[in-house]
């Protein structure tokens, strides 16, 4: 669809407007992908400032005012808010409308929205895997998803049309799009985001709890790898810990099998075994060159 | 001493040319830091490659050789390496040569080395807390120690004028430098950058076990924080395999608590406690600013 300047929808609807959906507001009204971006967000003082940033055309202290009349509605809030929200918006949305998200767990975002959307309106779910450690309306910049991944992951059975509407939607912010199955989604992030992200909090959370002289010192030098950890672990608590409360099996999972990891090589360490820490230190090269290869570093 | 070009010593000897090595090499150089460097490194072939892409002005089969005359010796090997080349250099320096080094553990550093110094020859460990993921002599830049820290850590008695020249030529690579005890160093290093490698390779480990398919997935998806692990975690195996075997009290104590707070997010995720989640992810905010505030992010 590059260079196609035709609006993909007559009126988007945002439902939330941090980082990811300022982002949106932002490319869509770069690229004219929506002929109107309506903007519902639950706290005043947020709504406010995305006017003040001109982030949409209208501004709207109820979901449903945000959402009526809406031909494609994309959920932005943390995943916690998406049952309310789809209770609140389910009556006003006509047949036809797309409904759309942003969350990192999908199976939970399908769980939570689709029991209130009428009959005729198409669930098409989606994670663009982009962001920063910063949040809110200001964060927002329109080439957030430019080369980056967005997964859709719409049930067997959804209409054809509106998956291909809503994926070329996400396209045209710049993102590559990939069809998944809900259930793979949340194991496959499990591996790649949710638990890198949780164990960045932990180690960052345990140097919290070092002494205050030392702690100072832990900052000083954390170039030494404890920088990137810090980064990571900056990322918007409230939307964290609702991944976390979505996304609790997969996550237990892996953290399971990191948690054995750690301990075979806590116990090598223990015990002075060169040789399994050299081991395990030189398979992991494998896996760097896999995302070099695949353009991802 | 910005912008003094006078060399600081007559002849530096690097034993082992690796991405430190050849840096210093580079470097030195650059800024004339020393009239002569004297290379070696263990494997013919690496010394080879050294020579050809001209890091010194004479190139040596044996440390003593690389030594002899030096009024300044870097040990940039693994540390595991350290005590065989001391006690090869021993001999053959000279009353008032300096002996420095590049080593992530300091205390095993003291412990390896001193034993073989012959009297008025000056240990002044150090660590620059600067490098890449990658190794070898082909890795080196001139850049890699502006604006890191070089943290010295000479024991107590050691000559003040060794110390100042070290500090001196450690400053002229573009560090900032810091002397420190060289126990405290090592606790503070677990944490800030041991703790966070042993994390990162843990967990790209814990991926190299997955299926097949699942895994190229995984790679496909890295840049929801997986990636900055893979990054960490392509360092030398061989470096941090010694790292580990030469710290293994603080990197265990430390452990020890990460372990300890990692089981309870965990038990929090299970419970679905999202008031405990929430708050560990809002204190790690904290340190954060404390990193940017640092200048360290």
């Amino acid at each position: 669809m590059a260079g196609d300047n035709t609006p993909l929808f007559q009126r988007v609807a945002l439902l939330g407007i941090g980082l990811i959906g300022s982002s949106l507001a932002l490319v869509i009204r770069r690229d004219n992908l929506a002929g109107h971006v309506a903007v519902y967000t639950r706290s005043a003082e947020t709504l406010e400032r995305a006017e003040e940033l001109n982030l949409g055309d209208s501004y709207h202290a109820s979901p449903a005012g945000a959402a009526a009349d809406a031909d494609l509605v994309i959920f932005c809030a943390p995943l916690g808010a998406n049952a309310a929200l789809a209770e609140a918006v389910g009556p006003v949305l006509a047949a036809g409308a797309c409904v759309s998200d942003v969350g990192s767990c999908k199976r939970a975002v399908i769980d939570d929205i689709k029991p209130h959307l009428p009959d005729g309106v198409h669930l098409v779910p989606a994670h663009p895997v982009a962001g920063t450690e910063h949040s809110g309306p200001d964060a927002g910049f329109a080439e957030l998803f430019e080369g980056r991944w967005c997964i859709l992951t719409p049930e067997p059975g959804t209409d054809r049309g509106a998956v291909d509407r809503v994926a070329d939607f996400w396209r045209r912010t710049g993102s590559d799009v990939e069809i998944m199955d809900a259930d793979h989604h949340d194991q496959v992030l499990a591996i790649t985001s949710h638990l890198p992200h949780l164990i960045a909090y932990t180690i960052v959370d345990t140097a919290t709890e070092l002494e205050r002289d030392l702690q100072k010192e832990v900052v000083k030098f954390s170039a030494g790898g404890f920088r990137d950890f810090t980064r990571i672990a900056a990322s918007d608590p409230t939307m964290w810990r609702d991944v976390f409360l979505n996304n609790r099996e997969a996550v237990l999972d892996i953290l399971g099998r990191f948690t054995e990891d750690l301990t075979t090589l806590r116990r090598a360490i223990r015990r002075g075994d060169g040789e399994a820490l050299q081991e395990a230190f030189t398979r992991t090269r494998a896996i760097r060159r896999g995302v070099i290869d695949a353009k991802q570093a």
